[in-house]
């Protein structure tokens, strides 16, 4: 098969674990025989500093004529602490996702048995967690209006979700769990917020659909607490932008590693598969970041391809880095551990 | 002292809770020599069955001619799964905080050293986790313009924030965080919303006010993920009124038991007091629910009352009932428990 797949490093420790994925799949297309033809582009701080835009044009079009988009890491803590600085790198991120139509981000959350002692929650809470979020990604607050009034006294920001939207995101969501366990809980603030009642009022809608799902409403509060409580109690899970944001950056805890969790975002047509760390500055250049999310989400990617062989390759060559303890030092517990690149040149010879 | 305080029993096990904090205050009232009058009043699903108002009027004027509020809990499942409902118990609670101006939400979280593994998260995690929560309480999304357009198809809601509406709250965390350990987290979303980078500028230029104070700010989706990795690095944490509605149901986890977190919502006279867990219909009428977080919130008020021996003694008889296991079953694991009349029986005894 022949692909064009977007490569967009992004900042900080970004074009480290992106030169890893690209290891890996050069592997796989190799053994599988494939044609993979990369393009490179830049974004966030990245592309600020060269182009002064943190979602350039030409990368955009890039994106729009590949079969998917492998992405880094976005952001840079010189904008952080500035509240007034006019062009940031989060807006890249923000209008690739809403231009390349990426309105579902799907994070699955999981346990490996090798790293369980790790989480911070205890083994038997965590033990066979297999959980899936569906983010809503390209509506809600982040997309509404905002600005200032009163002489910027006062500030505003609007969170709007149409019926269509919520729908598209909730059909993937049916979807999914009628390919896993058949439960689906849609969590929301039905209580307080009006677009929570419309996304609540979809979703119980579209019940009679999907007669064998068992739908569940929950309020974001109680879910935050309960996902760290009982995570086995969740398998798929549906939510607004703001919502999931949130939520899936908690859920990512119950691994034990950030450093291992992919995620996919996905439209209709094109998809971007990035690692759900962010671009971790403080590591960037050192050759110690662990590349493993980004090559599982490298695997998302095959898997989305209809390349089900070759995503299992991926993930099997991952366990056995791990099982074999080569892995860098943020899962080294102090013993034996490998620089990013030598785990990624391990991968990619072990495929 | 001549004390007359409002009481709000609610939904749920609200009146059960609320009736044994009453008996351990009039205990306090005997060997402290202080007059309590207690004053009755509606709200929530009960009000609403009973007059049609989750908050009426007159439980209004009760409260504000009080000098403390201890109130139960609100919610009943009736109107969760309807949303269109146009009379709900939650709207009672946003207009009681509103109308009293109750802009502070306080939420103190921490581990009891007799409970610490009870806690989904692993004792050295949490062990001497101590921090609290300032949740603005009457701003935001929950009081912003929020409606439908195109025949009910399309949701809106409005987050808008003051500038005097953020200094009053982070005023109130500068304060409590110079009479603690002088660490002040701002959590926002700053990266995305304009309501957010206006609380980021207005808590930076009050740092100066504050030199001793040592300030920091983290977005929400962080914040989340490392509360229940790291909990002891927060100390004050001060936030807006959806993102503390969820971090602070998260942080309850930590204490590895809601049965026992109280939380007081100050403004600018009089306070409300009250657990932080919901009013847990199943358990409604059975004798079984845990009363301490009640009487722990009791605690708070006398302490805002300027009574701290009063609330020391409290906080001392709690203890001691945890040390001798005088509690419900959702804290004997398996052993012996008590009824909730009878904890409450037990405590007022022992004051
Ligand atoms: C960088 C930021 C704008 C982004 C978001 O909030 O969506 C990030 O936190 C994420 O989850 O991908
Ligand atoms: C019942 C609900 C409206 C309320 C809120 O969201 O504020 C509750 O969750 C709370 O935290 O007190």
């Amino acid at each position: 098969m022949k692909l064009t797949i977007a490569l967009l490093p992004g900042d900080g420790i970004g074009p480290e674990v992106i030169e890893q994925a690209v290891k890996v799949c050069d592997a796989i297309a190799i053994k599988y025989k494939h044609e993979i033809h990369w393009k490179k582009a830049l974004t966030g701080a990245a592309a600020i500093d060269a182009v002064g835009d943190p979602y350039p044009d030409e990368t955009h079009e890039v994106c729009s004529t590949s079969d998917a988009v492998l992405f880094g890491a976005i952001g840079d803590p010189k904008y952080d602490n500035d509240p007034s600085a006019k062009v940031r790198p989060e807006q890249g991120l923000l209008r690739m996702r809403k231009k390349l139509g990426l309105f579902a981000n799907v994070r699955p959350t999981f346990t490996f048995p090798s790293l369980i002692d790790k989480s911070p929650l205890k083994r038997e809470r965590i033990e066979g967690t297999d959980l899936v979020f569906l983010r809503e990604l390209t509506g809600g607050i982040y997309f509404g209006k905002r600005g200032r009034e009163d002489n910027g006294d006062t500030a505003y920001d609007t969170c709007t979700y149409t019926r269509a939207e919520i729908k598209r995101l909730a059909r993937k969501g049916f979807e999914l769990a009628m390919k896993r366990s058949k439960k689906l809980c849609c969590v929301d603030k039905a209580n307080v917020l009006e677009s929570s009642r419309l996304w609540r009022e979809t979703v119980q809608q579209m019940e009679k659909e999907y007669p064998e799902v068992t739908v569940s409403y929950e309020f974001v509060d109680a879910v935050a607490m309960r996902l760290v409580q009982w995570p086995n109690d969740y398998d798929v899970l549906i939510t607004e932008n703001l919502f999931g944001d949130i939520l899936t950056d908690e859920a990512s805890v119950i691994s034990g590693s950030m450093g291992l969790m992919p995620s996919a975002s996905l439209g209709e047509s094109i998809g971007l598969y990035e690692p759900i760390h962010g671009s971790y500055p403080q590591a960037a250049g050192k050759d110690i970041a662990n590349p493993l999310a980004t090559v599982l989400s490298a695997a998302m990617m095959f898997e989305d391809l209809d390349l089900t062989e070759e995503a299992g390759a991926i993930r099997d060559v991952v366990n056995a880095s791990l099982a074999q303890g080569v892995v860098t030092e943020d899962l080294a517990e102090g013993g034996k551990s490998y620089k990013t690149s030598e785990v990624g040149d391990w991968l990619a010879r072990n495929i």
